[in-house]
């Protein structure tokens, strides 16, 4: 069965090099195009990486696979969709602003920015969140109402900032049974979710945190409230919670820590939220898709668990594992509160992007 | 004049290596004596914290004082306060509950330990918090109920564990100023806090968080109650507040950071909270003692501060920094969140103590 | 085929939990054994190394495999040979004194101890440098003297030291080609080569380098020597090379990096050196065990390279990646200097090991 | 008395921030211009190293000095010398090989950059070493032969460096008492050395180890054998020694830590090795320069120093601190080895640069 045909734009960053590591001899989609700015154009990717000096600029800890070292990079800005059928773009939100509406007329584009996220008819997909939901928890319909506004063939399609994703898929099955109200989170973010080369500076964060990461707590309230919402007719209503945040960068590689608490309409028991927890997207992992884990969730009782280092892999990076589970009563009536470690550069960027579109060639949204 | 002649028990450990450098050269006590456990009996300071392999165990930045290397090191549980008027201690809790008594008997014990700190007639002082205080507010009151009690000539008062010190602190004028309600915290703690050799090992926290700190939460919660209570009669009643946090350890040598969000009874705006938290202590301060700082509270205004590497060091330790201050209305009507960044082992642990004893002599329960 | 019956003592210590990933679904060997000290002796692995607390003490990336989970510990001073071919033994120096004659008495002891490494009747065994090498250069005949001497049917091998390891098997392919008379060299070593629990404390290394590493400076000069000796009768001559060094501990989880500085008594190229690296081994690892790599030493161009965290799992920890290749002239006529990272806990330690076993049950010494 | 009117040129970037240290209520010297690029131009400091965000790029642990805080930023590029009798400069090495000469046309230039250290009329100083030194050790000599050969009223003289101060340090009175021949040395380099803003990026050191700097190895081999050279006429002759090196990056935020290995003519005794350390430039040390240590060099005998952290403040950053001082004999007849951690942002850089213009300043060729 031929491969649907993607090109990986951005593909010389941290983010492009991670769609690089999770399409590897991908079953379903073949890489044939990557796109970079003008100064790799022309270039094979591994020369394209490689600095004058000798050093080579390759990011994730996989090596480069062979098969796209060899590849030329084309300049993005002049990069046309003849001969794909897919996009997934890695760049900077002014970059995806004008280059991504570009692609969308034509082929679908699945990008990590935050350029469209925030606009009406765009959906943040979240597998087994709000994609491969049911009824209005489920966003799909989004993409017809884009289609047909914009006047695409394709459509944009974001992912969540990584700090969102963890937050927004162990919220979710806890919305679900008891009524979500407020949460209230603090974040201890990894070095790699600042994103392209220099991030931070090592004189910065060594015996060191940074309580402030520009932007990302807007992101993180508004996202959780879209993503939790429901598709009604043509539009997405927010979820009616409120939702209160600090953002901090810690001394991590990857992997973010969150310390959330949750507030709830109904009362439940510790016991009862960890099921919960345990079971969520039992349905979704059933599809068995090439990017899926086993489990979306992982529970943890170990009081000292999750850490950063040793659970961020759990599930390839696409499981979120949660511990410290414990009654939470100041914030209302009753909730809960816990520590979650979701993979920033894994579930929270491409290879959740990625996700998302084995999930849509799946359901036939994507062809 | 004379000086108070002072005891340090613990004294080769990191929080008694910590008040023999407040204590160094300083005008009103004098140590005398030096305390630790048997296997340091006998020997000269220097000589005691030195290994067989020639690595001298010595934790604090400054250098060692040279008054305290030739001191001789007593075996604690033989110690009398034989020509002593004061007694600093630095030990374990179970070595702090069985020598601690025993030297209250005569004199004034400054304690970092936990464990006289939740008996009722046991307070824990907080300097320009409940010690120094106004009216209900000042706790003082309850070292001479504890005498009664107790039979004592002298009294126990322990420090609060460090990571409650910086947010009641801040939570101190806030409370006065609006009427406070809920408080949501969540400590990144440094490595220096985890106490005596070994401490956290390296392995551990490299790359990593460790997302549980065993009973520091619940020490966090009681004592933050307590020290905002009121004394009425002989007891003090807990401030009816409610707490909850979430205490995490990262790679960070001193000073804990804390993103507290707080909610109150009555309505603000963060410039007056902002005003509230910089005059706080003026009174205090205007005392002008040794190890105060000239400001109990500093806040900035940069979004990327306070950082602990950055501003543990403020007022000598002794200042909490805040920043990042917000408005927050998800925990209740109306209220603030913001991080602050305190010093464990300077105004969190012994300076602290020692600024306590300062005051006592000061205020005349200690003469 | 029936596989070798082996016992892991020391099992829950950092380097016997390397064993056991080492020997996970090992298609030779068959771990039917654990045991470890009096306190561990009873429990199921799985419970040996949970403390009370809850808190699970397993070092490895690799989860805890299911088959050894289950086994129940043995107290290791107890423990018999009965029903076991062959053991591991990751115990401290004054324990392996103790136990591995009496295992060796009836089996084969493979060890990361240092007790025996320096007696006369005891290999050292490197794979590919003195074991399945040529001629007098391979070792594996003291192992016929040391039993005849001592009366044991089994034996005991100790591996080198972490450090010695990376360095001896790049120096031997460039002594076979030039003539090696000189090596200095500084290491940059891991925290994970401080063997057990706690190994060193944050609070030290933090922002640190510890330029210290107690007795490994004269274990490296003196096992180079040996490693690198000629069996002549039924004696190792060590090889007339003088090796100086300075060993020092930074702030890296895993992976030595080793500054390298070699005179030869016969003039080469750099190319020609780079040559004799990449091609070393290729007769050792034709013989595909399945511990080996594929490649005993790489070498990089990339002038930033080898870095530990990016170089220590070449090979699945077992391939000594070699950079920065140049010309040296300062320590004698000619030479070379480079940069090497070697796994420490790798080939290192336990699955060099195993690798040592493997190769000993090809050859026939081990049945 | 009138203190000497200074510019310092590349004010807002980390060496400018440290030469304000370094200035800041300096008894001779006077700050009355500060100049950067023209993107600071026109703004008050305090303004120049804010960003957009709220940001303060101030980069010493010291809190910025109110006096500069307020001077305003010239352009480096159009600034003259009016009003100045003295620069100091800490700009990038293309920038400085285009300004510093129009500075020196007419004042004298201290300088960070390496821009004309190679240069046969550009001496190297380094205080107590090759300035303030005895007979054609002294090199003070070569200002004059530049300034005639340029024509200039004033002159350039650029500091070693950061990793040759160290080295050079302590390898001149060992040179001085037995005669230098040979030295091999490894460097562990701090991230402050890197330089100016971004510097390392802290994804590529945490839990790494990066073996090569650019261009420094060739630095330091070159410069120690000038910096320890005669002036013999006009000109210097370097130092007949051989030098190797190899040069690392290791996640420390300060201090260069080297491991030094050196060989001699004649032979000695460790002891007689740490005496000549100990009593180095005792005659320099006696002129009390303002920016001078007590000593020039400490040695240490813990066997597990010098550590960066706890090292590199000794005599306020200036003094060179020893340890594991050993016998060695395999790089010559006889030699010792040792390492040594240096300030590479004090006397490595910025607050040398200042003790150079100090003592120039009392030696009557800067009035």
């Amino acid at each position: 069965m031929a491969r649907v045909r993607c090109a990986v734009v951005g593909a010389t960053g941290v983010a492009g090099q991670q769609f690089l590591i999770a399409l590897d001899r991908h079953p379903q989609f073949e890489v044939v195009k990557l796109a970079a700015s003008e100064r790799s154009a022309g270039k094979r990717f591994t020369d394209a990486i490689r600095e004058p000096s000798g050093r080579t600029q390759w990011y994730c800890k996989e090596p480069l696979p062979e098969e796209f070292a060899r590849l030329t990079v084309e300049n993005a800005a002049a990069m046309t969709t003849d001969g794909i059928d897919l996009v997934f773009t890695a760049i900077e939100s002014d970059a995806a602003r004008e280059l991504e509406p570009r692609f969308a007329a034509r082929v679908p584009v699945i990008s990590t920015a935050s350029a469209y996220r925030y606009e009406e008819d765009v959906p943040i997909f979240l597998p087994g969140v709000n994609l491969g939901a049911e009824g209005t928890a489920d966003h799909v319909g989004l993409i017809e109402v884009q289609r047909q506004r914009r006047g695409w063939r394709g459509f944009i399609t974001p992912g969540p900032n990584c700090t969102t994703t963890g937050m927004a898929i162990t919220l979710k099955p806890l919305a679900d049974a008891f009524g979500l109200e407020k949460v209230m989170m603090t974040s201890l973010q990894s070095l790699s979710g600042a994103g392209r080369s220099p991030g931070v500076a090592a004189l910065e964060i060594v015996d060191n945190v940074i309580p402030y990461i520009a932007k990302e707590e807007e992101k993180v309230e508004r996202e959780t409230q879209k993503i939790l919402g429901t598709l009604v007719g043509d539009q997405i209503q927010p979820a009616p919670i409120s939702v209160s945040c600090t953002c901090t960068r810690v001394n991590v590689l990857e992997g973010h820590t969150e310390a959330v608490f949750a507030s709830f309409a109904r009362r439940g028991t510790v016991a009862e939220a960890a099921e919960v927890l345990r079971n969520f997207g039992a349905g979704f992992s059933a599809l068995k898709l090439h990017s899926a884990p086993e489990r979306l969730i992982e529970v943890l009782d170990d009081p000292y668990r999750p850490q950063p280092r040793l659970d961020r892999d759990a599930g390839g990076g696409m499981t979120t594992v949660v511990g410290r589970l414990r009654e939470e009563t100041t914030l209302g009536v009753w909730g809960v509160k816990y520590v979650l470690v979701s993979h920033n550069t894994r579930m929270g960027a491409a290879r959740g992007g990625v996700l998302v579109a084995e999930y849509l060639l799946h359901q036939g949204t994507i062809k």
